[in-house]
């Protein structure tokens, strides 16, 4: 005899409150592994429900794994682990997986990384040189909005479905549009919409390296980039940027040697070193890699950020003989939590491309693409780029003259064109790095250290600056700050 | 001597003109590699503008490559590449590099894949029995439109800038109070958000496997899963599918052979037979993976798919050691475009996963990670659920009484309790499938061939039959179209 009292006033169904009753006297003992529960019938009697209504309840509490029941015979108690509470041993990896050693086994050279490009809890008197991102205070949120609102109605659930694997189709068109006014005449076929540009580094390392492969950079480079060449087991075979870019000559070296998988090259606004190359150094750089057949991933993650207006064509409008691999992303520019990048390669290399991202990821975002593309569309990117040049220009101004103003005269730095970085060198050899970070840091000023963006350590310091995300106000007292710290040492 | 005109109407500046007209006459000949330019105090005089818009010229053309010039010295023609047209040869891979080969020793084993999952052009006449997805005719676009547009408007900026690698916090936090009314008592950092369940299972592959490394998988299993493994250079161990699940007694003697990287399971609603395993076959599969310390890799890809009302926990439940990671994604109940999932596993897993995520895409998408939230907090989830676990009652219902009366009595299929597939076994031998399938598609019914979700073929001829995007009435006479077909055989 079993009695179950059900709470008439209850919101829960009868079946549930009887199921939970059970399972709570199988936790409390009162019920024990191969008792026996009351038959269906004699149990309605004594709850007062309808018959049906235990059934289904032991139905449920046998799927719950609480019971045994076959037919014609008794529903008896089941032995069941009980599922772990919260806060308890689950998930706390208490147990029987070494987690680390498997991991290690094909990640363990991503550990060494850059901490996140979120923006920091901000304390107004730290002043941040470190994030290059699109600075949020200059989002065209409204814009956005504006774009993301039309486009679900315009688009209904079209928006929200699967995108193709290659990419919403318009905004290809869009970015291919976009490209043909860079000098770039590639169409939407050969256009890959990817989840932001390292996405598509991602995708371009697993299609054309394996194991083992050597691929050129410069040196410094992209931060994350090297993470991510250590991540597919390729070695970085550096390449040092002079004041012109990449030495050409010691890359002609290096290709007589053999050919490396690709070269990963930028030449506008370099990250971190600010250099923009010229045409004349373009031109040789890809007549290099052609005549050694070797791939070049030109990264123009910031090919809009011409703001004092010289206009430098990217690699890829000479590229007649589909060499090229450019990457572009709205990221540095505009909305970088939208994840929206882009390769313009050769046609058959954007099929191979979309047939990794589907495998990888099905396609990316849907939304996030159709209302970019909205926004390019209705000429709100277009103004919205003119109106952070005019804001860039004055940033970049602001931190070169008051840099010229404050720094040791001992301290070199990069005098670009665009984009936010400016990349200072020091009189100290490179062991002295982090404790002037170091310093800086107790100054109230956030610095991106250099060595971050080599594999193989230079030989001097290097500080990374970046104007991203700093009113001029505060790029005025950075300098100061910068100026301070870097006379004492 | 050179004559420039400028077009006093224009809105081009009078320095772009300039430019421009150079760069003609270089193209049409007129001006020769090595050609003098006049000096610009001369060009000004002559072209009617101030110097300094000449030298603003010439500095842009410099810039595109046309010009050389030193100091005190006169600015010349230089040789360039013209940029290609569109149309032109860029981008049609002419060239220099053969990608097919480079590509195929990476990627050479993804080839064989399914089409994209993206709806095909709707031709009224054809009923769907492919798609896998949610339906987009029953997705809730206004409510999401609502709470992407109050999002951005109480985000602001944020919600548009770089979220954490690991996921929006918030989100986490939500996905962790959805599993804890599923029985898997994990906090928010046993949580990453991903780009879908499908890179989900690339990022748990990347972490956990290497090349040549062996994954236990249910044959059959889910399409995709294969051409995943295939990237990833490792081989499937594929265990016969039941009608109450994988063959544990299979798997004991596969266990003992060596243990795998890791199990892939699909306990609800499994893709593409429809089986939902009992508690107890959860039990026996967690113990003889915990006593072998194989990882087992739970995908809950239609966890809220329970329409018929009968509640399994999930092994992730019952996972007090930590060897369960668990994945889920809103994708196959509502809009897939968002490309939202995620995984559950211990936090020290997750730390790994989200260095990972970090250094192969930064972070999904904040703005669908931040609106998928708000549209789960606000009861908007719950409300939908529950709409649509009607809509599939009746729909299986249909499906599953249409099959009764139409197909012929030597054809077998599954009775699933939840989610959209059903599977069918026919009595011919595999080789027949894909005939079978060609007349069903004559007969105006898309189906999905069996032998795609094996990595081994079977012995017979199945079909998968999903009725997640098509009513009741397309539901039923699918059916019978279907019989026809079948019974013609």
């Amino acid at each position: 005899m079993l009695l179950i009292e059900l709470d008439p006033e209850s919101q829960v169904p009868a079946y549930l409150q009887i199921r939970d009753r059970i399972v709570a006297m199988v936790h409390d003992g009162v019920l024990r592994p191969g008792d026996r529960l009351p038959p269906t019938r004699e149990m309605a009697l004594t709850a007062g429900v309808h018959r049906s209504t235990v059934v289904r309840a032991y139905e449920e509490t046998r799927a719950l794994g609480y019971l045994d029941s076959r037919p014609g015979s008794y529903t008896t108690v089941r032995r069941r682990a009980r599922p772990p509470e919260f806060g308890g041993p689950t998930g706390r990896g208490s147990g029987l997986i070494e987690w680390s050693a498997r991991a290690d086994r094909s990640t363990g050279g991503i550990a060494k990384r850059r901490r996140p490009a979120t923006r920091p809890q901000a304390d107004d008197s730290v002043i941040d040189f470190d994030r290059l991102a699109a600075d949020p205070d200059l989002a065209p949120a409204d814009e956005l909005r504006r774009s993301v609102s039309k486009t679900m109605i315009d688009c209904g659930a079209d928006a929200l479905d699967y995108a193709d694997p290659a990419g919403w189709r318009p905004l290809r068109e869009t970015v291919s549009r976009r490209l043909r006014a860079h000098g770039v005449a590639v169409g939407a076929d050969e256009i890959l919409i990817t989840n932001g540009a390292q996405q598509a580094l991602d995708l371009v390392l697993r299609l054309l390296t394996g194991v083992g492969d050597r691929v050129v950079v410069e040196a410094p480079t992209y931060g994350m980039f090297h993470p991510l060449l250590r991540l597919h087991g390729v070695e970085p075979i550096e390449i040092e940027m002079k004041p012109g870019g990449m030495d050409l000559d010691a890359l002609e070296r290096v290709l007589s040697d053999g050919a490396p998988s690709l070269l990963y090259t930028m030449p506008n606004f370099h990250n971190p070193t600010g250099v923009t190359t010229e045409q004349a150094h373009r031109e040789r750089l890809l007549q290099l890699c052609e005549s050694h057949r070797v791939p070049i991933v030109e990264d123009g993650f910031e090919e809009e950020m011409k703001y004092f207006g010289r206009a430098v064509l990217p690699i890829k409008s000479m590229d007649s003989n589909g060499l090229v691999l450019y990457v572009g992303s709205f990221s540095k520019v505009v909305f970088p939590g939208l994840r929206v990048g882009w390769i313009a390669a050769p046609a058959e290399v954007i099929a191979r491309l979309a047939d990794l991202q589907h495998v990888s990821c099905l396609a990316a975002n849907t939304l996030a693409q159709a209302a970019a593309d909205r926004f390019s569309r209705r000429g709100g990117f277009a103004v919205y780029l003119r109106r952070i040049h005019r804001v860039y220009r004055r940033r970049m101004q602001t931190m070169l003259g008051g840099l010229d103003r404050s720094l040791p005269n001992d301290v070199r730095w990069s005098k670009p064109v665009g984009g936010y970085t400016v990349w200072l060198t020091l009189p100290r050899p490179v062991e002295a790095e982090p404790g002037i970070c170091d310093e800086i840091r107790k100054a109230g000023v956030r610095v991106s250290p250099g060595s971050g963006y080599f594999a193989v350590p230079p030989a001097l310091s290097h500080i990374r600056l970046s104007i991203a995300c700093v009113d001029e106000d505060q790029i005025e007292e950075g300098c100061r700050r910068l100026g301070a710290t870097l006379s004492d040492e």
